[in-house]
């Protein structure tokens, strides 16, 4: 596949069809949706009241967290790196 | 503070307000309710008819998508040091 092309893949999160596009693999797009459902289906079996916008940036704000929680452990994996670099 | 005790944090994100509760620190949480506000911002001035279930839920598949990646990345770099750490 050319580099540029873009990619459209079809996925179902919560019930909802999305039509998904960019570079990334198919495998790779399912797998982020799947991601976000699992995380929507989890908060909606905790909270049956809440409705899907509330879900969906609750589902959102605990990815984020993930998200920000490995940014700061990736990055002090690589300061440690640098640090060992610079030793003698 | 007690390493078990809950936080609340109350934050805004799309005009909407959220009381988000965990043991990470204020800072954290308006740090992770930053991101997902400013990637709901970003896909709603792209996509201005689309609701807020659905900004939400694009929100939560591009965040994802990101932590997917770097998920692989830090999943690399350790490879490559445990690769390293075996070499004669």
């Amino acid at each position: 596949m050319n580099q540029q092309e873009i990619r459209v893949t079809r996925v179902d999160i919560f019930g909802q069809e999305y039509s998904l596009r960019g570079q990334a693999s198919e495998e790779h797009m399912r797998l982020v949706a799947a991601l976000v459902d699992e995380k929507m289906q989890e908060i909606a079996q905790a909270n049956p009241r809440f409705d899907s916008a509330k879900l969906a940036v609750l589902s959102a704000v605990n990815i984020a967290d993930e998200y920000v929680r490995l940014v700061q452990e990736y990055n002090d994996l690589l300061a440690a790196l640098e640090g060992d670099a610079v030793k003698p």
